[in-house]
């Protein structure tokens, strides 16, 4: 009888398998969670980014990642920021909202530094707000709902976005710690 | 000068990098994006898993996906069914489709099968609507809320679940494909 191994994390799934070939295969089972490249953590997705892209190049290289997160809905949508932006978008976001107290979200931003050293993870929060409502024309994205001091990201001026920005924040952590390394 | 790749399919955010280490760094860009691993295709991310697992076992496997997609929100929350699930829920779903016209959805699961032949897909797709309101008791996740011919999958006993399901189907797929290959 030809043999097939199930990899996965549930047992049930193993077991309902291997009641569904019996007969016609030998069902395994390897007890583990392939490492699940849709992660929660921004860090992680940009390590492993980066882990790969220095596979190819062997020179030092940065990639990032970026992660909306929204307090009343249990960090949604969180690393699926740009997913979720291209199906139910900003108007979905507001109508999950609808009834929310607690309006607190953030942008985070994590940018993966690899050279032969290793990698290193540099991280950027923007802390802020859902609007009631979508305001400005600047920017993209979530920028119109989300407040930060009183303004949402698509009511300020992009050079004073970027500096203040979550990715701006992270690529400031970045050059710090670069500057230190020449010194 | 220290150098650094930037690896964007983005020339902007390479350009905004270019700048920010003026005088730092000689900044070169590598225009490509690394494979994204949230794909939008669940038969492209169990095809990413089998592969990787046939890499530790090299023996015949079979590994899943499955997604969730919903008409009217644009096929959210498709491949994130469990990220969505454990964070905004059957409430949030049942919230985003208030006033939606159109409430079908469907649930899909992809079989990679991975032999020394190289790897297979195999589909089961399940047709439905989003319920007004969650109705029965059996199942979990999305179950109380998806309805398919008249019930909802929380009503349908396990048993007769399984030989209907999205997964049902596909492995029958995968059974029906490898009694041919026996023969």
């Amino acid at each position: 009888m030809r043999s097939l191994t199930v990899v996965t994390g549930n047992p049930g799934k193993a077991r309902e398998v291997a009641s569904y070939f019996a007969g016609i295969l030998e069902v395994g089972h390897v007890a583990c969670d392939l490492p699940e490249l849709r992660d929660n953590d921004i860090g992680t997705i940009a390590r492993e980014k980066a882990r790969c892209a220095y596979e190819m190049l062997n020179a030092p290289l940065i990639v990032d990642d970026t992660g909306f997160f929204v307090d009343a809905l249990a960090g949604f949508p969180g690393p699926y920021a740009a997913y979720v932006q291209d199906t139910i978008g900003n108007v979905g976001i507001l109508k999950l909202m609808e009834g929310a107290r607690d309006r607190s979200a953030h942008f985070e931003t994590a940018i993966a530094y690899a050279d032969d050293a290793g990698i290193r993870i540099f991280r950027g929060i923007l802390p802020g707000t859902i609007a009631s409502s979508p305001r400005g024309v600047e920017g993209f994205g979530y920028d119109p709902i989300f407040e930060h001091d009183g303004r949402t990201l698509a009511e300020i001026p992009l050079a004073e976005k970027s500096r203040i920005s979550h990715r701006g924040r992270a690529l400031a952590a970045l050059r710090e710690w670069l500057i230190c390394q020449n010194d």
